[in-house]
């Protein structure tokens, strides 16, 4: 059966999680405890190089990076709808996976980081590249149902989770309604499992 | 003719016409200048909605993010030895599209640009995670010639830049032989071609 070496509170983790979800696959959780730094030890560097979470074994196939995870489940097991074939579709999927891995990441994610596990930095400054990516996010979506190919693909599952938790990092997420529209329409999708505070308590 | 949106000194740029020249496609250059802002200007950010360099207009169908980029242009211009159909094979591939989006950035590519364009920051911070992330590039490549698949595939179009460039952001590369390695075989490629500073001068 496919491992998943998962943090609960990982919005990263929980790409993973919504996908594998999604699309039907049973899967064990291998619990890596943060706070003990089981992501550095040396058995897990050995799995993912740069000691973060989420990596997978699919009977002895490792994969690490939530969006890797994503590409290879997706292909495996999905279909070109969610991860497509044609190579402009392909591409603007694309654009938006390297969104989720730096600005979704290096803003929402990284703000709520400070404040949840309490890490040090300049809360203002993240907080600030938070809201300029939700910004640039909701005005995509304002013309948009979905963030690629007029569908869901994994682009929106890889965007959505730091995005949906965006308000636990103190991003206001008032100003975005297209956004907060796309949120909903991702939590109706058929499969959709949250986590903590996702869908967002009212 | 395909446009590419391009600012010289980018990285980022240099990624794309680093894959435009190994699969020979002739193109034209829009040069966008980064000190005038026109990253940020209305009639480009119709084209990224992030406003960054690069993006491309291949016969009006229009590309943003220069990881979307090589994703593009290999499927539709390529072949599957630069993007791969084998669904570990292109996850491979993705773990260091994601790394090239986000680790191989904030670190070697922000310590660079905090130099060569005099940006406010925190050096020592940025140069500290710059090297990180090129230990684990080097520790990665210990034991394997390309990044992925055993073969040249866009992993290693999308990190080498950056790498490359890392000493102009004083970055020490010189504890790295296994990355100082693949960098030559990189620049040893059929269709290779550098800028400023690339190869390294001796």
């Amino acid at each position: 059966m496919l491992k998943l070496y998962d943090t609960p509170i990982s919005g990263n983790c929980h790409k993973v999680r919504l996908m594998l979800s999604i699309l039907g696959i049973e899967y064990e959780k291998i619990p890596v405890s943060l706070p003990d730094g089981e992501q550095k030890k040396p058995d897990y560097m050995a799995i993912h190089p740069f000691g973060k979470v989420p990596a997978i074994d699919d009977d002895g196939v490792y994969m690490w990076d939530s969006q890797a995870i994503l590409v290879y489940l997706a292909t495996k097991y999905g279909n070109t709808d969610w991860y497509p074939d044609d190579p402009v579709e392909r591409g603007q999927v694309h654009s938006w996976l390297s969104v989720a891995a730096n600005e979704m990441f290096n803003g929402p994610a990284v703000a709520r980081a400070m404040i949840i596990f309490n890490r040090e930095g300049d809360q203002e400054k993240v907080r600030k590249a938070g809201e300029a990516t939700l910004k640039a996010l909701d005005g995509w979506l304002e013309s948009r149902d979905w963030l690629a190919c007029n569908r869901p693909t994994i682009a929106d599952i890889a965007v959505y989770p730091y995005a949906a938790l965006a308000w636990e990092g103190h991003v206001d997420m008032s100003a975005y309604p297209a956004m907060n529209a796309w949120i909903k329409r991702i939590e109706a999708l058929p499969g959709y499992i949250g986590m903590k505070n996702m869908p967002r308590p009212v």
